[in-house]
């Protein structure tokens, strides 16, 4: 059953560490999973949460590492000397590794990286480092199975045992020549119903999709995702099998690019979370509040154009924000279904086509919040028949404009190279007010000729 | 390498499908992955897409039934008899077959499963018709390898191989007892090691994650992403086996939510693609589209308290839609990081500090925005300074209460058990124009007493 924090687990923790009561702090933890326990010392504070990393195994420690929120692991990390971190890293896969070396300050790595007892990880770590984050090399492991294909079944069978212990799950054998270079795969079926003395040349699958190491992240998820694989290898510029990627490397992935694009639609331009600093929060959502200030300065410039107006139509005025908020959230429908079909690759059709049934969204919709909006400006709001149907015309011809910019902006920056995913939230909203409220006014001027 | 439509390949197709050149189709498609096949087809029109269909092995076609666009799926299926339904859905896995049948209308859905050639295949995908879609009864599989603990080592090796026949991915075997419960699993490293007398009950591993038919989809993503597993087993009300589900159906669900809680952020209330008809998108845009309308009639009347200001300052109400707009964007920014934070899982600390932290957050961004805006309205604006000092004024008050009502919000709704993802987008934009303006114009009235 799913574990569960209570107030009385962590009393009692903090209690055990008060009176320095390892053994008893060792018996409670010890047979707890390690991601439970990272839960426990997020809720910790810091030197509570370091004593208890002091006294757990590193094999355990090494694995809490990993799932620690960033400012804890950070600080941890901080107490530790180089030679306790890489006690720690020499537990972890080649991967997970190298993301926790390249967090430390550049001094820092390279002593941690000369303490690493185990030669082969080290270079393995080392050999990651230089990858991007958000490729295929930043998040591929070291760890596989291969064979040569001059090897026969019984060689193979050998070496596969040796390579297969450090490796948690194998799910494919790769196949590769003398210059390492990927062939195909191995099916272990076929390897356990062959005769032993039979070349493995004869019996690999020659088939087999790959990635190349600087293919970006996102790209390998969708890979993945549509051919239903749980495993892919990583090849580099030459073609040599360097790194192989597993679906729980994907998971992360899809995760993080939904959040956040899910977060640039809030206009919020780092991955930042609730627990981060208030500095950390600022530098992440006041960009996108500069701009939509800008935006607003821009909007008072065009409500002033139409001062006139006021003596006269006074009430023109109060509809404004109305305009401005029916423009920004048509924008923000219409762009979110945009920047969703580029993520997932559904969208077809010709760029005249979709056109065509935007504008016809917008004006089904229009027509029918229009229609709402009159009845509502005579009977709620009780103005002049005149303003009525100059807000009623201004709101069809504001909807259908700014579902057009929702739409086509997002198609724009993609084609340009640029994330989609910008468009949607404050910059769609921004453009979207402006846009309307001058609509608005115009239509009004052009009616009332003020 | 990854495979790409080109319009070359389209048009030879067509071509064939005209010339009724099956033999010729079947050697250009047979080679090809099911799920490029599907993106083929679901760039032709309904009658082709349905002559390939027919033209390709059942075994081809009932893969690519799942990858099809859902409007093709349907369109395909409606041209199909229970029969040949029955024939697509005998090659699927259980989950994947009671999937398509749940699409079905009533009638076709009785018919098709009386036409299912295997009989315990059929009681699989009927049994698994009957839970809720977005629970583990509705996402598992029926196929599974489990071995009884009575047994030894010898039997069950033997029935673990008839029974991985029809699994693709073993991940785990799974050990019952006679009434068929859950008691824990065996790895099979283990298993191999072990003598064949050896009592099955004397090796397997007690401790197992597991989760109940009527579990929430999200949960058991949660559940399966932070213990790293590649599967879990589903037990029933009584704690019986009945069920699987293995990491690549969460990354579906993990995927879909995030889609879901992008749409709902950007106000679009069910699960629409780009490519759907004109009517789903409406009733997916629309009620939140009267929303915001009706959040604008209260703006109208907010104003309309305040018309008394318009023949001294009239320049107030240029800056309305800043003011609203401001508001709307900190309201969303405080609100996607709550509603991050709580799907994730990674708030902690008390609503206290909360409070506390958004406060100062809201009122660091705030002051520079002030400041930014003071000295716009001054220099770009030219408005008076005593207009300048009650916008800047409203600004900080506003970013306050509107990252307030964008934090809180979403908490009371998470505590009452709703979608706290409803929270950000129009309803939160919309709440925030009307306190927004209400606050602006309030400050505006007590600082000129107009």
């Amino acid at each position: 059953m799913e574990f569960k924090i209570s107030k009385e687990l962590i009393q009692e923790l903090e209690q055990l560490i008060q009176s320095k009561n390892d053994q008893q702090l060792e018996v409670l933890l010890n047979d707890m999973h390690h991601a439970d326990i990272a839960e426990i010392l997020d809720e910790l504070d810091f030197d509570e949460a370091t004593y208890i990393f002091r006294v757990l195994d590193s094999d355990k420690t090494a694995e809490i590492l990993l799932e620690l929120e960033d400012d804890l692991r950070e600080n941890i990390l901080s107490r530790l000397s180089p030679k306790e971190i890489a006690e720690e890293l020499d537990e972890l896969e080649t991967n997970d590794a190298a993301d926790i070396i390249a967090e430390l300050s550049q001094d820092l790595k390279a002593e941690v990286i000369s303490e690493l007892q185990d030669v082969e990880h080290a270079k393995d770590i080392v050999d990651l480092l230089r990858y991007q984050e958000d490729t295929a090399g930043g998040i591929m492991h070291k760890e596989l199975v291969k064979v040569n294909e001059n090897w026969n079944v019984l060689t193979c069978v050998k070496e596969m045992r040796i390579q297969a212990e450090n490796i948690s799950r194998v799910h494919s054998i790769y196949v590769v020549d003398d210059e390492d270079r990927l062939k195909g795969r191995l099916s272990l079926k076929d390897l356990l119903t062959t005769s032993s003395r039979t070349a493995i040349s004869d019996v690999y699958i020659r088939k087999l999709n790959s990635v190349k190491v600087d293919t970006e992240d996102v790209e390998v998820a969708r890979i993945m995702q549509k051919y239903d694989l749980e495993a892919i290898p990583v090849v580099d510029e030459l073609g040599r099998l360097v790194g192989r990627i597993t679906i729980d490397d994907i998971v992360d992935v899809i995760k993080d690019e939904a959040d956040q694009d899910y977060q640039l639609a809030a206009g919020i331009s780092q991955d930042v979370e609730a627990d981060d600093s208030i500095m950390e929060l600022t530098k992440a959502r006041l960009p996108w509040l500069v701009l939509a200030l800008l935006g607003g300065f821009i909007t008072v410039r065009v409500l002033g154009l139409f001062e006139g107006a006021m003596l006269e139509h006074g009430n023109l005025f109060f509809f404004t924000p109305l305009i401005a908020a029916m423009a920004g959230n048509v924008g923000v429908q219409s762009s979110a279904i945009i920047v969703q079909g580029l993520a997932n690759n559904t969208l077809s059709g010709s760029l005249f086509n979709r056109l065509i049934k935007e504008v016809s969204l917008s004006l089904l919709n229009g027509v029918i919040l229009a229609t709402i909006l009159f009845l509502g400006s005579h009977f709620l709001l009780n103005v002049e028949i005149i303003i009525g149907i100059i807000v009623t015309i201004a709101l069809v011809s504001v909807i259908i404009i700014a579902s057009l910019i929702g739409t086509f902006i997002p198609l724009l920056l993609d084609k340009f190279g640029i994330d989609p995913a910008l468009a949607t939230g404050p910059f769609i909203t921004t453009s979207n007010d402006i846009c309307g409220i001058l609509i608005y006014f115009s239509i009004a001027k052009l009616i009332l000729g003020f």
